[in-house]
C-alpha cells in the first residue's frame, strides 16, 4: 500500500494477446492497480483490440485506453505493411523475423512512459518472455535495464521522483509455463487472440503465433480454447 | 558518401518550428539525404504542420511524412490536454513547465529510430538546445547518449549494423546563434511556425515559445519575419 493508503498504480501493455493477459493478471495478483493501454497502430490482426477490452474487464484493469498511432507511415513489417505473413516456417530462426515491427517495443513502452508519468504511476508490466526474445531485439532483458536508464533521464518523474520501473513477470517463463501462471491467476485464455493473420475472428493457425501458442496448451497440458479457421496447428 | 556512392541518408525530426527548421538545413549542409518526420500528436499548434510541409520543401528534403499518434490519451501537457497555456511568465523558470509533453522526445526519438531502421538510415537529427532544456528533461545531452545505447539494444539495425547517431546540432546553441546560423544556411524563417496558442495562423506573442523566439531575433539583429496576432513580444 502506498503512503496514502491505496493500492500502487501500474500501467500495464496489453495487446489482447496471451502474454499480456497473463502480465496484466500478474499485475493485480500483485497487488497493483493496472492501468491497460492497448495500441491501435496499423497492425493487420486489428481484431486483438476487441480482445484487450475483454481482457481488461474481466482481470478488473482499473482503466482500459487505446491509443492511436499510424505505424504504417513507417511501414518495414509484415504486421503494418504489405508483407506476407509467413506460415509453417521451420522452428528457431537465427533471423529476426519479418513480424518484427521497427523499434516497436521502445514506442509502446515510452508511450506508457508518459501515461505513467500522468497517472502518477512508478512502473510499466510488459509480457515479453523468452520464446519472443529469442526473435525480437527489444524483448530482451538487457534492452529493458537500458530503456529504464533512459526514461530516468528523460521524464519529469525520471528527474523529480523516483523513475520508472518496467516490470516483466513473464521474462524467464516458457510459452507452457505462462498459460500455467494464467490459469493459476484466472485468467479466461478463450478472450485472448494472438494470431497474426486472423480470418475475421477465427485463428489461421498456421502463423508463427498460432503454432507458439497451440504447442504452449500442448506443453501445459491444458485445452487449448482458440477457435481455428482451419485445422489446428501440429503440436 | 556512403560505399554506394550515394549521400547518406538521415531522418530530421521537423515539427515546423524554428530550430528544427535550422536542423534540417543543418543536416543538408552536412551532406546528408534528409527525409523529415512530422508528428500530429493532437497538439493544438497545429498549424507547425502546415509550416513543416513548406519547410520541408524549401530545404530539399528527400521525403517528408506526418505519423500520426494521439497523445490527447495520455493527457498531462498544456499542448495535447484543456490545460492553458500560460502567458507572459517570468523568465527562466525553475520548474518543468506545463506545456512540457510526458516522454515526448522520447517518444519522437523511438519512432524516428523506427523509420531510420527502415530506410537504412544510420542517424537521427533533432533540434533540442540550450535554451529548451533549461526546462524539459528530455532535451539535455545525457538524455541524448543515454537514447542512443538504449536503440542500440532495440532495434534489428542496432543488433546487426551499425546502430543509430542521435545529432544534435543545436544543443550547445542559444537561440541568437540558430538565428544566425539559419540565416547562413538559406532558412526562411518566415515559413517557420513556433507559437504554442496561434490565433489561426498568427503567433499569439505571449507564449514561452514566442517570446524566446522574438528575443533571439532581437538578439542576432535579424528582422522578425513573425506575424502576430497582436502586438510583438517585448524583447
Amino acid at each position: 500500500m502506498s503512503p496514502q493508503g491505496q493500492a500502487p498504480a501500474c500501467v500495464v501493455l496489453l495487446s489482447g494477446g496471451l502474454d499480456s493477459a497473463v502480465c496484466l493478471a500478474a499485475a493485480r495478483a500483485e497487488g497493483r492497480l493496472a492501468h491497460a493501454l492497448s495500441f491501435d497502430y496499423g497492425q493487420r490482426h486489428r481484431h486483438e483490440l476487441r480482445a484487450a477490452a475483454r481482457v481488461a474487464e474481466s482481470l478488473g484493469a482499473s482503466s482500459w485506453r487505446t491509443l492511436s498511432l499510424d505505424l504504417r507511415a513507417i511501414g518495414g513489417s509484415a504486421l503494418t505493411a504489405d508483407i506476407e505473413v509467413p506460415k509453417n516456417r521451420p522452428e528457431a530462426p537465427a533471423e529476426i523475423p519479418v513480424t518484427y515491427v521497427p523499434a516497436r517495443n521502445l514506442v509502446f513502452l515510452s508511450l506508457a512512459a508518459g501515461l505513467a508519468e500522468v497517472l502518477e504511476a512508478g512502473e510499466v508490466y510488459i509480457g515479453v518472455n523468452a520464446v519472443d526474445y529469442s526473435g525480437y531485439p527489444d524483448c530482451r532483458p538487457e534492452f529493458i535495464g537500458s530503456f529504464e536508464r533512459t526514461v530516468a533521464l528523460a521524464t519529469r518523474a525520471g528527474v523529480q521522483g523516483a523513475g520508472l520501473r518496467v516490470r516483466c513477470p513473464l521474462a524467464s517463463l516458457s510459452k507452457a509455463r505462462i498459460i500455467e501462471l494464467g490459469i493459476t491467476l484466472g485468467v479466461d485464455f478463450s478472450l485472448t487472440r494472438s494470431c497474426y493473420d486472423p480470418v475475421g475472428d477465427l485463428a489461421c493457425g498456421a502463423c508463427d503465433s498460432c503454432r507458439i501458442r497451440a504447442r504452449g496448451f500442448a506443453e501445459a497440458g491444458v485445452p487449448d480454447p482458440t477457435r481455428y479457421a482451419g485445422r489446428p496447428p501440429d503440436s
